[in-house]
């Protein structure tokens, strides 16, 4: 059709906008229960579902008339106030971008991830990697394929970094991971032969009934509305939103670890917050949610980190946690549970790394992708270089590769660029810190008293209310102006010295 | 489109019914996750999502293209084959009835279901009421309505009826809960001057968790697979299936009740039974699944009480039930246990009933429905008519609406016409047993020890495979012969003479 007002047009945007919504919430929820409550062997049918639920995607998205009402808007661009035109060019990126990709292709994909999550939980389970290698193979097959679709004047690695960051790419990430090394590697050598922190007691028997008590008193304390969010269990953590009003985080309990699903919690609360925090009227757009992983994970790791790593906000809950676990934790007080949750010590599992080495378990993973994405790494050899690199960056042995390569749900669940946004969001925290106690002042009073309201709110005027209405770089920078790293870096060394006496 | 050959429009044929699975799939997951694991305010988003998803049913339904290939197939009759005539007959079936419906009345009503239920589980909680009233009313005005739609040449509860059943009506109904009511109300008036049994250590205190471990023994006896079965807690308990290889059952655990959850795990799990029995070549097809109602609980209704009641399938559980409740079986032994679980004694819940006074709550149900319906009975007069029909058919006082007409989810749900078929299927039983232990002799010795096989074999050999391509009708008299409700009277009368000496 044409369209003959910019009213008529704009109502047809908000029903295709509204319907994208419905089918992500539709697919967001089979992948939900899949990773939560499905049986095990289910994943047949939901992978036809999921291949007529793509189809129906790719369908609406392509359909012709939307060439016409996009280019419609763009031509009467001046008639639209700053979020229809935002929300013009957020569907115009997706129109571009699945145009491009032939329908049977991208229905394919999305079979191939539903098959995928199974066989590398499997493979995980069995340490086979074996059996997760030739679909690991399609996915990379595919995203180098999709990375032409997405910008063909990009580097293939760089318009899959792209996807999660608008922006990044290896030019910049290079020299950022450089410097972190310069940083971190000759910190870790000092650690190396200072009196090492003793963790022993995070190691007792947890069960899981009682870390599940404790998940809802940390979301408690963050101030997490539990009548829009819930909490489940999967593998692998992870927080998935359907609107601003319906959240959901997971975590995963090892009863032999407390700060495992601990962190877990605080981190995806970190996430379920910004979610949370969005605007009403960005609910069913395509301005709805976190503009980008990188902005994510800073929030995530915000607040699992520089929030929940604090001194602050252990003397908060430490009550809670002897009156939790009591047996636990005799003979442990606050300062040893603060600094045992600090420990810096290279390890093999990147989601339980402490602060100082997680951006090298980041590092890892970058140097795979861009080799598995530039053809200089075949799939088989995957397992062989990710020993390598954790050698050489962290000087562990990985001893197999349930532990190693096959630990991450990414790869399976088709994200390939996602990393580096850990470490980029990783990056942002202390300069959006920064920035927060010159506004704030002292926040650590009552972060001590267990009120998370002001850096919540803070957060939530600057970050969250504004969902996908800026660029990720434009939001970061309106906030703290530009990107350094040095904030990091700055704060890793000074927290690092401070806790080991360096 | 014209079709030209039999295949061509056999292929769009099962194009549409796999399309069609796939939306029942996506809806179905999402109504699992809002009654299991959903937060209680996300029901708004949901609404949004299922508003565009029933249209998307109907407008896939409704495609001008069906008429003609449904009229296609219908002239090709001679060229297919039987399973292919019935799959035809259920879309035509499927494709009437909702051509009929307005599209807006129709997707209006799947976002007042979405409402109601929200609304309903407050309300229940709350005793109150009048806050459901209002959506009472609007789901029986459309139900009264759609019943013209279905079948304008029928009253219209039983057009309702023919809904959950093919075939039944009130003319069938009326004489038959008249013959119930002659059989049990004479016995439980013999039982009331009976000695009483004892079941006060079925109320002692049984932990959730040790009851969610019970009710995993129970699916393992049952010979559930879990593989393809899955368990939640729900307010209320219910089954869904996705396909044969997916299916969940829900109960519900009251700590201060051991029998409430075991007895809907045993349901729950006769109608995943029933789906898991399927053959497969029915997924994805408007054949998949049981074929009714009343069937469906004829499975699950044999399971609870013709099984699980019996005191072979207490013998067999008993040391399991000692092992988990020691305390709480302190001095009961396996008969006593035996006549708890089948103690006869007028009550409120009708999940919770006894076998022999579980029909009466029905007959409850019944008239206050064919009173909606046809209009002689007022919303607001339903808890009135509610406590009058209790008080008259068990001889009980209801305190409140919620032990009274908010119980069940039923209506919320938006089932009218539902409630008979448990009845009905009740009545199947007996006569499935009789039929069974011809062909097998006895079953008694295999189900004291706790070996199902031989009855789930029977069951999955002349029921559970066919799922819906025999109408129900058929399915039960090639099975037994035609129905005749004295093998249930019977039955009742021998039961529950035995139990209290009568």
């Amino acid at each position: 059709m044409s369209y003959t007002s910019v009213t008529e047009a704009l109502d047809a945007l908000e029903k295709l906008q509204r319907t994208m919504a419905a089918y992500n919430h539709a697919m967001g929820v089979l992948y939900l229960d899949a990773t939560t409550a499905a049986p095990k062997d289910t994943w047949e049918g939901r992978g036809q579902t999921m291949r007529i639920l793509s189809q129906l995607v790719y369908d609406l998205l392509t359909a012709p008339d939307n060439g016409e009402l996009l280019a419609f808007l763009e031509a009467h661009r001046e008639d639209l106030t700053a979020r229809q035109r935002r929300e013009t060019e957020q569907v115009r990126k997706q129109y571009d971008q699945i145009h491009r990709i032939p329908a049977e292709e991208y229905v394919d994909y999305s079979v191939l991830l539903n098959d995928a999550q199974n066989v590398w939980q499997k493979a995980k389970n069995d340490d086979d990697f074996e059996a997760f290698a030739p679909y690991l193979q399609k996915i990379v097959d595919c995203n180098r394929r999709f990375a032409g679709y997405y910008n063909p004047d990009m580097a293939p690695y760089d318009a899959l970094l792209n996807e999660y960051e608008e922006g990044l790419n290896t030019r910049t990430l290079d020299p950022f991971f450089a410097q972190l090394r310069r940083t971190v590697v000759p910190l870790l050598e000092k650690i190396r032969s200072a009196p090492q922190i003793d963790d022993s007691f995070l190691h007792r028997h947890y069960p899981a009934a009682d870390q599940r008590v404790f998940s809802d008193y940390l979301m408690e304390v963050m101030g997490i509305d539990r009548s829009h969010c819930g909490i489940a269990e999967t593998e692998h953590p992870y927080t998935t939103n359907f609107n601003n009003k319906d959240v959901r985080i997971t975590t995963h309990y090892y009863e032999d670890n407390l700060v495992s699903s601990m962190f877990s919690v605080i981190h995806e609360g970190g996430h379920a917050l910004y979610e949370l925090g969005a605007d009403d009227c960005y609910n069913y757009t395509a301005l709805s949610g976190g503009v980008s992983m990188g902005i994510h994970e800073s929030q995530s790791r915000f607040y699992e980190n520089i929030i929940g790593r604090s001194e602050a906000f252990i003397h908060a809950i430490f009550p809670k946690v002897r009156e939790l676990f009591p047996k636990q934790m005799e003979g442990v007080d606050e300062t040893m549970f603060y600094r045992a949750v600090n420990k810096a010590q290279p390890s093999l599992i990147r989601t339980e790394a402490d602060e100082l080495t997680y951006t090298l378990h980041i590092m890892v993973r970058y140097e795979i992708e861009k080799q598995l994405i530039d053809g200089s790494l075949a799939v088989r050899d995957v397992p062989r270089r990710w020993k390598e690199l954790y050698r050489e960056y962290l000087g562990v042995e990985v001893p197999n590769d349930r532990e190693g390569c096959l630990q991450d749900s990414h790869w399976s669940g088709g994200s390939i660029g996602y990393f580096p946004s850990y470490a980029l969001g990783s990056a942002y925290g202390p300069q959006l810190l920064t920035k927060m106690e010159e506004d704030l002042g002292d926040i650590w009073t009552d972060v001590a008293g267990g009120d998370l309201s002001k850096v919540t709110l803070w957060l939530r005027d600057r970050i969250h209310r504004h969902a996908s209405f800026y660029k990720p770089k434009a939001l970061f920078e309106q906030v703290c102006g530009p990107f350094d790293p040095k904030y990091y870096t700055d704060y890793l060394t000074k927290k690092y010295t401070g806790l080991y006496g360096l």
